[in-house]
């Protein structure tokens, strides 16, 4: 490099603070960071929120409202769910910007953790479920997008609920281990192996318009429903054949133009990356992948979504909260954009 | 048991819900528990906050102020005080009733988790010291009694600069396995070995009446001061050997009936009770006589406290949090007996 | 030591094999251990079961039946004892035999680890409630004396039932952190705070002959039915002032001479020895305590028993499961002695 | 989607139990894990034992014999494989179906964990090589295919001399960190870095026929043999580089159409999805490779195989046990694949 | 294989202890494991040092002085890379041959673990630095290429200060999540967010010649002087898509024939690959990725390098440490064959 | 305090660096750990050493020898205990000065970490003993007195043949949950439970000098040799009941004035201290008991020591690595005492 460069650059950059020499853009991401006085909040300081996002009980005038949803009743094998919301409003530096999809939400849209579900018992997963419809049913009318951070994925049921009371049967793209169209068992429709049965049979959710990514494992056989119904099924093996672009074009093709929700479960991801979950299964996603798909939805109309099945406990090295932390991230930023 | 009592407890007890039969008391308490539909609030739901109080950055008005630290420039060895107020306030059930000294303080008082000290910088020790002294000024101009949640244990010098400010010169009830009355060493002198030697020299603490308890370890060389000053320092095995009763006696006998200061580091307990600590030193106190200790200082004038060095990387358990947050509360407890 | 004593012992154990010189009681025990070719089976090998005992479903003809009671449905906080039946038929080593007690149950005893209760479902705290019930019935039918390895406490109520349909109210001896004599919350009777103000209303315990162990923490306010009903409770800092032999004369006095419970909550215990369990708090007993009071019952009429609460998710070390399993043992042990 | 076929579907789906619906194949699948009264065991519950089969000592009339060989004597660094048996046993959700495969194993085959090798000393290295071979001669004669569950590697080369007892030199798809073959050291031949040397010259494997891939490390130069006597080796980079598909066509070729035994260390996998192993290696395969590379082994004739190396003690996440447990899984998959 | 072959196999290795054989270049190797009564030293024996290489705290005619420096006052997260020499000099089995270079550095150069930088102050973040100068200065004086193991990142700029005052402005291959390019906050310049704003304003490295791979995260908007300066930016999701072969040749071209650093943060990689780091960010490279854009290299003239950012407390199952020391080892390699 | 005493205080201690004011036997303690700049050196810095010591190969001239013995061939159960050695290296903080012995004896003695025993192998129990003894042997021929850091308790065995070939048969203080005389099994006489059985035989304890405190567990049984030798055993349960200072009256009754061996086995301690180990025993020590007794033996002819069985795999927390060193350093004090 030329001295003469080297010195322009000494004298724009040499004594600036952080934030100085800005561009108008960052100058407002920055200003989510910096204090007046050139100081930083601390990433490990202040009252613990989801995505590091200002606390508001009241989500009147809210474009999207990001919900905790601590109830893991639904879960088959190992429990711990009900303590995501939690986990995740504890981890440090998510967000504010996303460099590839150049969108910082916070400063675009109007967002806030508002807190999580009024429960009104621990003990039933019933109760649970219209709780949790009644709940985002209020989110929804009072005019903001919802984010739902599980639990276990029984809560997509309810969610969707509400969700179709607004907008009809709606797209769905599903990254997940399992198609979770699964029947009843052990006496209960609402475990966390059927919320899209229910979905679908209620007409929530357009069969054609959905497309589940990263299925694989053992119980193949209870989700018939998923092709019989005309759902598009990505198994997770298929994913790396037909590389992230391919699905990319096909979950773009399936969904179409229409409102779209979009349910993660960390578990799709390979438990290298995601261990702290209940239903764990070899052989998933990267999160690069996972990435890279979400990414690949930019421009979609996203009107809700969730993040489920982080349970902390076997998260030794709080990996798991960080990766499914970003992922919600990234589905906000989705919807941020198709609001900005 | 007979039948008429029985039947008695039957007709009492058998068709309430929870809180149907509780005295005034304690009606008071579950009133903070309870909802009205009969369910009770989810440990592990809601934003977390420091004892599950309620946040609240405003401070007038209360009569005690629960505050988080989160800085540890000050460490001699293993770092991560600094993510000790986060990981306080992300641990359920603590409080809010206290069955030995027959109080739940929220009950008779006015107390909130009013957030962190703002600080200026992460880099540096000596603006942070100021941070804090600035911001506890405050907090006691405002009339509330300090609770602060560190942070490595050179947080208690600012601390108690604000508290003298108030109060003069106060006594002082320090658990610990160092004095931390050690001089300047690389070139700090306000690194957590120290804080209580510049309390001392700046007329803050009221040596005479300052007992330290807990102390072992491999740099009594270091604490002369203490000695030379008239401090009185139980060590770790002369607990043993006295019994807590006799620690009690000795502890009031030395701090009088004027305004006591109680300082907390965790390290005080052996390190099986709380590992997740920057200095652990083997052959500690155990909780039960930790407790012990401060539930026998009842009823005395005791005007600010802190709770010091929970690091939680080393906490694999979530152990140390727990017992670090149950002493926060017992001290939280003494100031609301005085206060009540 | 004189050289003609030591050329003695060199004769009689020089050469021999581990278990050549045993006297008679203790060949029994070797035998246990050691095989015909003078090996020992290995603590890590073969199939794992409670406490080491031969796996059995056919539980007729038993002594004792130990039995897994893998539900959690009923906890008010973490969740994870599910998993407790699991891990503890993980954990090495074992018994065969209790020094303090000189005994070997296993030598005196017909005893086997008979599997688990057959839940009908994992949604249902009510329907396991039902289901426990019924497969105790059959064990005792079968004229063994059941020791249960759960699950969270809320299984001790339906044990009860089925342990007073054959022996009418009995005594009990009760380890705990918590009464556990709480009402209804969240609108359900049966969860694990609970178990024994049912047991106490539907006359399955009497309160006279009950003695509550360890309780602490801060939710005193929910048991008033233990005090009102006569029920002797021995918090954990009076057990620390009393002395473990005071609180065995206690309890000895209390429970009396005739059929006796034993239920022991791991949770009792202080967590630093206790970590994995589903609501720690601080300052509980020590194992060496819990060890001195169990055997300290040696010669009641213990006719049924259970271990509940460990929940290895938080069991980093594994200590929670091998203490878990240690009392479980202990209280074996005592129905051996009673048998033999 | 249309109405009708929604209909259609709600018909079929809307009521049906989760299994009610199952086509003849599924349905074989889903009587394994479904009870009568439509409720489906637990995961988590009943007696642990090697990829949720049966137990049964007697391994006369089974097609496929599954044993757990709990010996780590001949490690080089971290030991701990001794439990590898013990932890797979604990490992919940393992098949019973591979959808990739299109085979549930246990509805075609007659296959069962039969417990533990026997050894005769936990001291002698020596001596264990000899129970192996003693114990799975037994197997093999009484016309059960062997799987192995390890231990460390050392424990193929006696399964091995089992193996070609009844089949001749074996073909071998090899799928490690480390190619084996290395040489005596510390006095040893039987140590777990020369199984195949031993294998080789003994003349039970065909060195034409073996390959060996993720290969990696520092040792590359005690593996000459594997060069010199024509084995085919994969490093780890060269698996990247290649792509799975050409791995695949690359072992079908080597290995051929004649008896193949498939021996799988655990520590061929990046250490980030299993680090419970005793000599991990930076740089290793990812589990979706491994599965696609022993899938893509289907229809060939594999009589015997191993699963090595999983060391629990550093597998704080539990992901080791299950990546090993799914990949013996694949093995048992492929044996049963050539017996249906 | 036929017989005349496998003759003269067994003849030539059947009686061979393991180095026998070895050829000229691996027999250099294998006397640095094997000790002269065919025993090899025990990797988890003897005293800790750096890529278990001899300690020599005299680095007067080393090669290649390997320095440990314990120091994270720099880090903006989570604490603990201050542990990072500590831990990495306890990691067993790091080299000493790397396949696919064909190297053993040890044999072929004079290299050494020198101890640490002695520092004078744990509380300074300004005297550290200058104290890492002066330490790098002398070792470079002294005619040796320096591998720094940090610590955190911000001790790149000391290093480069020490290294430019030899080379000039140098070259740079960076990999990291982030571009550290940001300029002060929090007061202080120096932090680890921003070594390479001060390196390139200083004239230490010459932009035109440096590539940042693996960056990601969400604070691309503070490293706006990398763009503006020239640096070639590889984000994490560009170097998947472009393909490992496509970087390394984008990466020679940028850095050319020159003196070259080479400076890896171990966040650059995956958390899942790489925990226990204080800013880990989603998305990373992998190992496999890495070590393969390093052996890309291979010929480049590199003259000095550090590892940063390994922070052991998160890292539960030592992945990172072992990692981070195989990185450090591939960057000796680079050195070594440049020297060879 | 008045004003003056105060002012004499600032005086003296105001201005002072940490070292300036300590008398002279401080002064030579802080002259450990002060540098001439007045910084100290890091904890966490330099190279890893036993307790902190400078290494020296050479242990000629030396007054005690700490010696690492990284071998656990005679473990019965868990592995691991062959990473104690350096596991102990890695830990920070321990020593220099013993306040309650008012000692440092690195201030009044030659003492060094001079390695570990060289090993002819890995893999024989038989060899390793040999070689142990043939290094501690050379060890005490060259005058020093030697402190074994182990590895598994096996190794007492052949260090007392070393200690008994100069001082003929010792009296000896064991502190254990094991008695470890069981006579031979799985065709080893060597293994971890048997090393006292042998060294008594061989005349090389006095078993009417020696005493074995903390026994507890389940294999009492194998321990016959214990009472009719004559060793004093004192149980768990016992120490409990007769109190510390009880127990130090008997230890130092029964060892009497002559040479004494010190051997601390880490699960003598209960397993909440010490669980990284490999047989713990629930109801065990706690270190407070177990520094108390050591400090008890102050004055005796302390010869030689091992402190054993710490096995780090199981010690998430680090406890057990910090406790074992610390009671090797309680044991080093006794040494120096002796010699001072």
């Amino acid at each position: 490099m030329d001295e003469k460069k080297l010195n322009a650059l000494r004298e724009k950059y040499g004594n600036a603070a952080g934030s100085d020499v800005f561009d108008r853009k960052f100058k407002l991401v920055a200003d989510k960071l910096f204090k007046a006085d050139g100081s930083r909040s601390l990433p490990y300081g202040g009252m613990p929120t989801l995505l590091d996002l200002k606390h508001q009980e009241d989500f009147s005038g809210l474009d999207i409202a990001v919900v905790g949803v601590p109830m893991d009743l639904g879960v088959t094998n190992r429990t711990g769910a009900r303590f995501g919301p939690r986990a995740i409003r504890g981890m440090e530096r998510i967000g504010p910007y996303n460099h590839a999809l150049e969108i910082a939400p916070d400063t675009v849209c109007r967002i806030a953790d508002i807190g999580d579900v009024p429960f009104r018992s621990r003990y039933s997963l019933e109760k649970s479920v219209e709780d949790i419809e009644a709940h985002f049913r209020r989110i929804i009318e009072a005019g903001a997008r919802p984010l739902a951070i599980g639990g276990d994925h029984s809560i997509s049921y309810p969610v969707l609920k509400a969700i179709a009371a607004r907008h009809g049967p709606v797209a769905m793209v599903h990254v997940d281990a399992h198609c979770d169209t699964s029947g009843e068992y052990d006496g209960s429709k609402f475990h966390h192996g059927a919320p899209f049965r229910m979905a679908l049979l209620d007409g929530l959710i357009d069969p054609d318009k959905c497309i589940q990514v990263g299925i694989r494992g053992s119980a193949e056989f209870l989700w018939e429903l998923s092709y019989e119904a005309g759902m598009t099924v990505i198994h997770a093996e298929e994913f790396a054949e037909m590389g992230v672009a391919a699905v990319i074009g096909k979950a773009r093709n399936v969904v179409g133009d229409g409102p779209v929700y979009v349910t993660f479960d960390v578990d799709g991801l390979d438990p290298a990356f995601a261990p702290g979950t209940g239903t764990p299964e070899v052989g998933g996603l990267t999160p690069r992948e996972a990435q890279a798909l979400l990414r690949g939805l930019a421009g979609l109309n996203v009107i809700g979504g969730d993040l489920v099945e982080v349970a902390p406990q076997y998260d030794t090295t709080t990996n798991t909260v960080q990766v499914g932390a970003q992922m919600a991230f990234e589905i906000m930023c989705l919807m941020a954009l198709d609001l900005s």
